[in-house]
């Protein structure tokens, strides 16, 4: 990245990171055992794509990043709680995630669980407590958040049903990344869009890019799944062929599922014309395709 | 009950079941395997206290009852999230719930946990989505969801500890089971009262009564579990003792709960006073304590 834009990406990481802290220390803070645990998981870093996304929505679309910031939080968590509740072992059975233990293999299963359901109502909580925002901003941030968990549930139960069947398809394949990883990455982009008030056009440019965007992501993760480096990935390469997890980079071969990222993260790209300053999104975009983990 | 007020109880009732019916045939519908878990758990009936007592506190309060419809039914998706999570195999492991099999084994595993998962998630966008308050209200009622469902996580988290442990007294039951099980009767009286737009004398009343007669309910559902009928309850009686849970009543005797239990529910009756017309609360309240099942 440019110097400005390693910056900026830098500044709103460490925003939703003391976000996260100054919550977790103060009011939601819940019964010591949960509370570790939810903690945990959510602190466990990751990439925070999300909440950036987010914030800086919010600032090309117009408004100051941090009237996004306390939704940017609560997708983090939303996000969070898909993680716990995707390694638990009745779903994909993860005993590692981020280079540490899965949540469930630190604590317990009913304490995951219930971590990831206390995740998935506090993100609620946060949002109705959002600084900066009207009554009707938030109702609209309720409304997205919920269609975007919904879609990414769908998912989930299609990924689950796909893992049983014998033949899957391309196509079936993109639909049901389209509803598991791009429905919180729309949600991101939305999130700056309701804070900054922005209008119909820069709503629509802004789930056009995240359905491209997220689809490169996916595929991306794939292929990182089968050549990746586990030391840099923090978790075991080869996890969704061991899982009997039909992946498109896995059935398209890795070059083709390459070429097919590049376009749907250069179409991302594209959709951003709408937005004057789209310069940190474009480097992004294109360091996510290329990304090692 | 008198007539007029099983009536009352009747409407409410059949406003609740058409009002989730609805629901699930329109706009919320999931990926059919998913919806088929979540409308198994949340049409396998139960006996309907909390969306009852959020229209009948609506209507004490001087509301019409219909404006707390939404949120009455957002909360029977709540609970009903938390029964199918609790029931996991990693929870309480119950193969029965409602005289019927629980969710995931009519089901799995996998889609037990995402059924709840959605429910606790939809429950937030048909409260978004509420018809006839306002959009102050609606934030109002995200934030005491919100804080309901967290109390009754933390609840679950303690009743998790207390069956690890050799030596749980009364005062941590009490205090586990005003988490657990008052948290969702009293955001249940609070709906009531926020769509009404009731003050703060009546809100206070409403906590109080919630807090006196869920205790009631939960100390009555131990007595339950050891003197009741498997056939009317339509679960086994003696889980509690079998899966090693030390209850209120285990603890006390049957004699002595059933004391404690009448005379919180007297108390939660004369909480009611601050609201003219109670005889229909009375009376449930009344009804709840010598309940069969």
């Amino acid at each position: 990245m440019t110097s400005e834009n390693k910056q900026r990406f830098d500044a709103y990481v460490a925003a939703v990171e003391n976000r996260i802290n100054a919550l977790f220390d103060g009011k939601y803070s819940s019964e010591t055992a949960l509370r570790d645990a939810m903690y945990y998981s959510l602190s466990a870093g990751g990439k925070r794509i999300r909440p950036v996304l987010a914030l800086e929505f919010c600032r090309i679309c117009g408004g100051e990043y941090e009237k996004a910031l306390d939704a940017a939080v609560a997708l983090e968590m939303i996000h969070t709680f898909s993680l716990i509740h995707d390694d638990l072992p009745c779903m994909d059975d993860d005993d590692y995630r981020r280079g540490r233990k899965s949540c469930h293999k630190e604590f317990d299963e009913a304490t995951a669980l219930l971590a990831g359901d206390a995740l998935e109502n506090l993100a609620y909580r946060v949002i109705a407590d959002s600084n900066g925002i009207s009554d009707g901003a938030k109702i609209k941030l309720v409304a997205v958040f919920s269609d975007c968990v919904k879609r990414m549930i769908d998912g989930q139960v299609n990924d689950l049903a796909y893992e049983k069947s014998s033949a899957v398809t391309t196509e079936q394949l993109i639909s049901m990344y389209s509803q598991k990883t791009c429905a919180l990455i729309e949600c991101a982009c939305l999130i700056g869009c309701i804070c900054a008030g922005a209008d119909d056009e820069k709503i629509s440019a802004a789930k056009e890019y995240s359905l491209d965007m997220g689809l490169a992501f996916q595929i991306t993760d794939d292929i990182l799944d089968i050549l990746g480096d586990e030391q840099t990935l923090g978790k075991p390469i080869g996890s969704d062929a061991a899982s009997g997890k039909t992946t498109f980079a896995a059935l398209v071969g890795v070059d083709e599922a390459y070429k097919t990222a590049k376009k749907y993260s250069d179409d991302a790209i594209n959709a951003l014309s709408v937005f004057g300053d789209y310069d940190f999104m474009e480097e992004l975009t294109d360091l996510l395709l290329d990304r090692k983990k």
